[in-house]
């Protein structure tokens, strides 16, 4: 969630979830097919059929809507602490939501965009900031308290390091999606993520 | 080293290391400036003040030109099997080369570079293939040379998954560079590293 979808809508000015619905949709495309520099507020207004000024009424930066873009994909994902398991039984929700997160990492959207994003630095280093600030954070602060449960329970050593578990497996992620050579088959994924769970001690 | 340089030079066309240096340092700085879509032959040519054909007769692709470029800056950070230490005292090893990884990783060239590189997926898959090929592969294989000793000598646990222990290293680092807030202080990359080490369980 982006903080500005916290904020009020101005007065008199509803927020229209289809519209937002579908900006949302037309930035993500317009992003895989042309990168950052083809994602321009116009275009994007054009694609999703809506005034520039619908746009702008709820995203003031282009990059604060990219970021939202991608993390509108981001997160079909489930993430750990969204299971109805109890939170101790980390295996048991690893093992319950692995096919999804297979599948997940199998998309060739998915691809695209992380390497959109983690390319932004150089060229267009705010969009990284917005989606640091809105998406990443956030996000980090989840998986932690799920570690944290994990080394509680004695899943994890004791003197484990959660921070840097964190980077590793997201790395891990990270350059499995962007450096594959072929596209992904699902089975495939599911084999990497048991490997990297088992290696990061979070599975036996 | 791509194979290309391995191939005999063509009958009365020497070698010249001096424009082959001079046409590498001209595709790395046109790749950070400007991508890889910027980066053609021409223009490299023209900065590196040699004739198109002189570029030609040593890479026959531009991906192949821009995969060594990036490799050129990436071979100056020294590799764990190239101290005098031995092999064993990877400990030692890691203490010694610290320094010169930590110096390494702030570099700004380093990161736009990895930015360009991780990026070329979905627009110049051909610049990833050729550095998968000759780059990232003979690396990897004595990377996990490295690891496999660690390995024997009882410093990584027996049932090690190796491949996987170096995707998880590599990917924090990759991380660690791509999605710095701010540029990268030695010291917090010495700390970075440092803690990556002991988390690898690589170090105390």
């Amino acid at each position: 969630m982006s903080s500005k979808r916290e904020q009020p809508p101005g007065p008199g000015r509803p927020r229209d979830p289809e519209a937002d619905a579908a900006i949302l949709r037309a930035a993500m495309e317009i992003l895989v097919e042309q990168g950052v520099a083809g994602a321009s507020i116009d275009r994007i207004a054009k694609r999703a059929n809506v005034a520039k000024v619908t746009v702008y009424r709820r995203w003031s930066a282009k990059e604060d809507l990219l970021a939202d873009a991608i993390e509108a994909v981001r997160e079909e994902i489930p993430a750990a602490d969204e299971t109805d398991r109890p939170a101790e039984d980390l295996h048991a929700i690893i093992d319950q939501l692995l096919p999804q997160w297979s599948e997940a990492l199998v998309q060739p959207r998915l691809r695209v965009l992380t390497a959109r994003l983690l390319s932004a630095g150089p060229d267009h280093p705010k969009l990284l900031d917005a989606y640091r600030e809105h998406h990443v954070k956030p996000r980090r602060e989840r998986a932690l308290a799920t570690l944290r449960r994990a080394r509680d329970t004695g899943i994890l050593d004791p003197d484990s390091d959660l921070d840097m578990l964190i980077d590793m497996m997201n790395g891990a992620i990270i350059q499995f999606v962007l450096l594959a050579e072929n596209p992904i088959r699902p089975a495939e994924a599911r084999e990497y993520l048991t490997r990297l769970f088992r290696q990061a001690g979070l599975h036996e």
